[in-house]
């Protein structure tokens, strides 16, 4: 038995998610019964570094999974990416061959995301369901600028779903940076773990500062309330990817 | 009357070009039948600065056009826009009110386009349709440093298709750069105007150059050869966008 480590991309339009569910097509779903077609009679389980929602994108979500059968890592990435055919909106990027002890979730020591924001007027072309769609003008400079707030410890209840199921509500936020690069405003985002809807929390209510709705100090005073309903808005799955992982060593 | 001139940006995915015709939906088409939507009784004709082929996308495709009604250039952005929906692929990103002289195909002075290739192995998620998949590893300095043959007055006979109605062969390529950016291999190329499939006859050429299959000796000889039976290779249509179209003064 080989335990593979794997980098996927994907489109998340089409799927319910990361996580294998009842009610739609998920990413895991999909590798796991394209490792079936190349493995048959194993019983292949996918583990990710993170749970993404439905509508969101991965540049560089991480997996792993064993395999009884004898291949290389090449014939793996060559073979998971030709049975997800002939609509790939997932992708193998890379495949390699590790340690049986080695964890895609467990391991993870940093977890980076992006999240897209169109700004103009026009509606979005080849953009639909791939970024958040902001027709007022915003100020990139202001919205920076307030997200400093939320770096660093804090307690997020603010900015996490109520159905969320971590233990605490306190993460470390390592960096916030929001830039600007023509008509796309992004907010890129480092932490070792994320509460649930917590960067699609912190872009909406950036989005009321950077729309000229909420000051910084609104931003702290939403922090501080500790309590989702002082949240000002939660932006939609569309603008968000998970870019890459890191692990110990 | 007011003439208009639009910037249009469009996924070219679901047409048969630009140009209006009988096979299916048109660029063109959708732009003229949105503006009889709010003119009714108008007969609009939108002509363009270039007519893409089928599958080729735009980023700023200019076209003008006159309306009887009066209307802003906010008021058209806007109408045009909402009766493009639900599915937008097509968006007027900017729409002004010009001089009823004015030609968005007579007045253009430089045209520029890129055309993008994803240089990897994995299939492609987001862009498939968006870039041409060369899995191939393509050496981009190879390619530039052949491209400079086709910089400057030509014959490219060689590089046009056989259907293309231009009295001359002759054309005067302003810039070829190839450039790369992570998987991302670009060309970009700038003329007064170009040949009927004149830069998807280039950019195939070209990647036989990266693969390492043609040297810049054949690329050359394919020019002088002013034969399209010299042609290595063409392009398919998904990499190409209209960038930008400059107009005198």
């Amino acid at each position: 038995m080989q335990r593979f480590k794997l980098i996927v991309e994907y489109d998340g339009r089409p799927f319910v998610g990361w996580q294998r569910q009842e009610n739609g097509p998920s990413v895991q779903a999909t590798i796991e019964d394209a490792i079936k077609k190349f493995a048959p009679g194993e019983a292949p389980r996918v583990i990710g570094s993170g749970r993404t929602d439905a509508g969101v994108h991965a540049l560089g979500q991480v997996a792993h999974f064993d395999l009884e059968r004898d291949m290389t890592p090449d014939q793996v990435q060559g073979a998971l990416n030709y049975h997800m055919q002939p609509r790939n909106t997932v992708a193998i990027v890379k495949a390699e061959a590790v340690d049986s002890e080695f964890s895609a979730r467990f391991d993870a020591v940093k977890r980076h995301y992006v999240y897209r924001i169109a700004n103009r007027r026009a509606p979005l072309t080849f953009d639909a369901g791939l970024k958040w769609h902001v027709k007022t003008p915003l100020d990139h400079e202001a919205m920076h600028d307030a997200a400093q707030i939320l770096v660093g410890q804090h307690d997020f209840t603010t900015f996490r779903h109520v159905a969320c199921q971590a233990k605490s509500p306190v993460k470390t936020m390592d960096y916030l940076t929001v830039e600007r690069e023509g008509d796309e405003v992004r907010l890129l985002a480092g932490a070792r773990s994320f509460l649930h809807h917590q960067i699609r929390s912190i872009v909406g209510t950036l989005k009321l500062v950077g729309a000229g709705n909420w000051t910084k100090a609104d931003v702290q005073a939403a922090l501080d309330a500790r309590d989702r309903q002082a949240l000002g808005l939660n932006a939609p799955p569309d603008g968000l990817y998970f870019k890459h992982v890191e692990f110990e060593g």
